[in-house]
């Protein structure tokens, strides 16, 4: 029995791990959700990388954006520009039903891992998800002499703002979540998912405990490339490396990883880089990264399983 | 200038207000709407007697049930539904739109008066509305040795639990929401809406300053009767009279008012009840009560404001 603990952002990190769950057994595999994404919305406390993740492993997603449920209607959201709100950030009718139970049970006092737990069991997803902490860290972007809440940057100003720096408000103080710090110490595969290395995996590793037990790492760890020829498929990952001081390149993506995984996959059309990716002491794959199908999905997460 | 206080409950009194809101101008009615009834459903504050007149008097009311929203879609239900949440309290989309917002507002620390005053301004209603209390004060039905909260009640139940007696939990203690205790000593006319006199005007008459200041009114009181030929167009006021110890009748509904108005308006199908009344030393009009179209509202409406 193999124990595979996976570190997931949102859609890119969602398209393998439905891949991972078709050929891994619900029990041998923990995945750790990011959530310095979070945010509140009219006091509902939304968590998107966690429901982009549970959507898709519940086969509810909306395939054609990545997140939010398929067929979802915005009557909720379209009375509340009536009457005046906000609306940028948005909300489905169907997905509603996610962050109302989510804000009820945790104003009830549960915390966030246990109503993970309890909507993942709600929507039939087997596999554990687990928040990366309990407590509130908060994803911040600088740009000039702002700080702008992450969605706001992402969603409401469509990363239109120049990044000078990323801040993860509140990690250092945050404790891992539950079973995270057993499971990564005793795992014999830790995946870190195509996801953007800075804003999505970077709220984790900013987590002291959690940076420090990957470094201690005994299990090998293999990172998946969210950059494919110097882009992203969705997001901003490119911009981002760039204004923190990498090549926006999967060698940028590699150097941001060092001491945290021993292996790169890289897509075949960066298979040039290899060598340069190899002179950092990593081992690489080349493989097809892309994943449009569930069929390319399982393909990339048999690549990850047999890399290790 | 004559000023016009008014005790609302829920469908009756919404009918009787949209017709006095087109022959009485805003700045000379206050409407006290009846919180007794507010329950709590995943964590959203509910007022459906609020928003009920609310609902009416914005003209966006869903008039074949006299409440919610017309046209209303039900998709936030039914997920939650499919996700295994009780789902009895019938919440529409649009109508969710105003329990969200509410439960922010309060939770961000509003007052209860407060968040009616901005949904109301939001909704384009002009009339100022206010809960009876700011405070939490819930109707209770005490049936056998069970203490049934009450849209359990009324809504799940269907309203067919035997009724032993009727409490306002809080009541005691609460205080009348600010500018209730002003409006009611300087009020020239009093009107207690054709609502359930136990269920919905009750819990106004339990708050102590409330009751001492109509008792002690200089206004003229006018209560219109909800009970038509002993029985209730809507809800179980004939049954909870019944239960109470009064007559299911336009008397039963006169001797629960008692001290507290100085006239009842009674359908003419009762007319053969006014001597008895005003035997009890009320005065008695005899009215067509039955509002099913605004016309009616209006016609009731200028009874009323003619009769005192």
């Amino acid at each position: 029995m193999t124990v595979t603990v996976a570190l997931a952002g949102g859609v890119g990190a969602a398209k393998l791990l439905r891949g991972l769950c078709r050929i891994v057994s619900p029990r041998n595999l923990l995945i750790i959700g990011n959530t310095g994404d979070d945010l509140e919305v009219y006091g509902l406390h939304i968590s998107p990388d966690l429901d982009i993740v549970m959507y898709t492993l519940a086969g509810v997603v909306d395939e054609s954006k990545g997140w939010g449920i398929k067929k979802d209607t915005y009557h909720v959201l379209r009375m509340l520009r009536r009457l005046g709100f906000e609306t940028w950030f948005r909300l489905g009718d169907r997905d509603l039903a996610t962050h109302i139970i989510r804000t009820h049970l945790l104003m009830e006092g549960a915390t966030l891992s246990e109503v993970t737990a309890q909507l993942c069991e709600k929507f039939g997803v087997k596999t554990r998800l687990v928040p990366m902490t309990d407590q509130k860290v908060r994803t911040k972007i600088v740009s000039g002499n702002q700080i702008i809440d992450f969605q706001e940057y992402l969603v409401k100003n469509e990363m239109k703002n120049e990044v000078a720096d990323v801040l993860f408000q509140g990690a250092d103080d945050a404790r891992p979540a539950l079973g995270i710090i057993e499971a990564l110490s005793q795992a014999d595969r830790i995946i870190v998912c195509p996801s953007n290395p800075i804003l999505s995996i970077g709220p984790m590793l900013a987590i002291p405990e959690i940076r420090k037990a990957i470094l201690q790492r005994k299990a090998e760890s293999v990172a998946i490339s969210p950059i494919i020829a110097g882009k992203t498929l969705k997001g901003p990952a490119d911009k981002i490396l760039l204004s923190m001081g990498y090549e926006a390149s999967v060698l940028g993506v590699a150097k941001y990883y060092t001491g945290l995984v021993d292996r790169v996959i890289i897509d075949r059309v960066d298979a040039a880089q290899k060598v340069r990716i190899e002179k950092l002491g990593l081992k690489v794959t080349v493989a097809d990264t892309v994943m449009k199908t569930i069929e390319d999905s399982v393909d990339l997460a048999r690549v990850v399983l047999g890399s290790t």
